[in-house]
């Protein structure tokens, strides 16, 4: 069986996209909204809109999969619960089935993420690798033996609240841990150590921009690291070690083939990537040191594209 | 195909445990050899000896299964390196192999105790199990799936090499890490708190272990432990927090079913596990708070059970 046009959504904490993608995962339309500050009820509204504003466009959809940023119930279609999105124990698959007529597919975005790497992407070919989206938050995937690896029931791969820090800062939204990657290497790690660097170094290129008034986010600390700043540069020394540290955990967990680093930090590309490689060959155990770390390769559209893969999988194994 | 009689091997960084295993798993035949202070040749050398024995009680053995603290190239049957042994790239199943004219799997020792304790033992009915093997250091051992999960190539499963504090100190052995759970809350870490514990406290049970010259140890801080000395329950409670922290990421990142906690230090029981359950129910995600962390059913026979059950899953397998 062949499940034709599928809608892919990644619902993000600042946006959802939302494409209709094809069996050869071509984008035929898609769209783009504003996700922030909503309520639960708003973005259930929000989804099950853009949905039928995308069956009006393309009428032969087959399916919806959905990548939420979520511990998410795979099997029973559940947001369990949320770190930046105001979701608790949601059934999104029966709500959003029950008001499209579709059937739902709903997955953690991270997972999905990995997944598109996986077939289309920089982890194409591999049997084992580790994906983390580093942007407001650090998601994680996991592609183990050939497959997406979620846990018992779903929940797990929540590799940014992997602990390295024992006795480190809170950790960010519902998360009740302390020194979680996701709070020491996150775009939000990275905005707050900016901010802290440029108050330290008032002449640098990030100190010039703190004066003129410029938000010091991860954004701002990227640009004016791309642009030369050693100060910037420093802060993504400092923030790509400490993602390196995670990276040395997984390698010695998992031994993968690759870890694929995308989200919207990546933007930073080995400025990020070198200070982690680093940390990586020199505390990783001698068969681990060497494994590659590469950026992601499809760029914002991954967990669109691989929420729509993860829906044709699933109805295509059910067909049989 | 039924492979009948199985040795199987665990081959720790103290002693060298062998035993004839029937396809009940019962033990027919067993032997225990210290290995400590052997050279890479010795232990060969007490390997095939140990075998050859074995075989002169029970000559229907078909197959040996080699469980060994290091990282093991599982497929092609190396040991690649190992942080409390001396060895380093050892083709062990071909030396074996010739040796002893037998088949031989080799695989990392905490993966086959995680394979015995989810056949028999404490993970027996679940999919998802994390095991570690807590003694001179902390070996990992992954059920995913219903399988041993090993990484690429049979590398993979370090647990006890998880970073928890990333700027912590160096780690053991060969490691070239830094606050690795292994130097942190191993059994070795718990005698080294304990000396310091002992020398801060003089007046305590453990301070007079000290003052008496007893050597204080892993077993020493156990002792007093569970006669009651609060100083030594002190220790079991910075150690067994310190591994409650590794496992809230191993729970954030496998949401395993269970955790199944063996090696020698387990002796502790409850005083190792709840500072663990507890920084578990406190650090981990909503859904993962509530993973039953359990001590191994097995003892001291799940690396030599699990290593003979290894050897016969793969030898069955391969006979079709």
């Amino acid at each position: 069986m062949n499940a034709g046009e599928i809608i892919g959504v990644d619902l993000g904490g600042t946006k959802m996209l939302l494409g209709v993608v094809d069996p050869d995962s071509k984008v035929l339309w898609e769209s783009r909204e504003a996700s922030t500050g909503q309520t639960e009820d708003e973005l259930v509204e929000l989804l099950v809109r853009e949905i039928e504003e995308a069956r009006g466009k393309c009428p032969g959809v087959a399916a919806v999969g959905l990548g939420i940023p979520a511990t998410v119930d795979h099997d029973k279609g559940i947001a369990r619960s949320a770190v930046n999105l105001p979701m608790e124990n949601l059934p999104i698959r029966e709500i959003a089935g029950e008001r499209t007529g579709l059937p739902i597919v709903v997955d953690n975005d991270a997972n999905v993420a990995a997944l598109a790497e996986h077939l289309y992407g920089a982890a194409k070919g591999t049997r084992n690798a580790v994906m983390l989206t580093i942007g407001t938050g650090i998601g994680g995937g996991l592609i183990l033996n050939g497959e997406v690896y979620r846990g018992a029931t779903g929940a797990g791969a929540e590799l940014g609240h992997t602990v390295i820090e024992v006795d480190g800062p809170p950790c960010q939204g519902n998360c009740p841990g302390r020194g979680c990657v996701e709070t020491l290497a996150s775009g939000t790690a990275l905005g707050r150590e900016g901010r802290e660097a440029a108050e330290r170094e008032p002449k640098s290129a990030l100190g010039a921009m703190l004066a003129a008034g410029e938000t010091i986010d991860g954004k701002a600390v990227t640009e004016a690291a791309l642009g030369g700043d050693e100060t910037a540069r420093g802060v993504f020394d400092l923030v790509g070690s400490r993602l390196g540290v995670a990276l040395t955990s997984f390698a010695n967990i998992f031994e993968p083939e690759v870890f694929v680093i995308g989200g919207g930090v990546i933007a930073a590309g080995d400025l990020l990537l070198d200070p982690a490689r680093r940390e990586l060959a020199a505390r990783a155990l001698p068969p681990m040191k060497q494994i590659p770390v590469v950026a992601a390769e499809l760029g914002s559209d991954a967990g669109m594209i691989g929420a729509a893969a993860m829906a044709r999988i699933e109805l295509e194994r059910d067909a049989g």
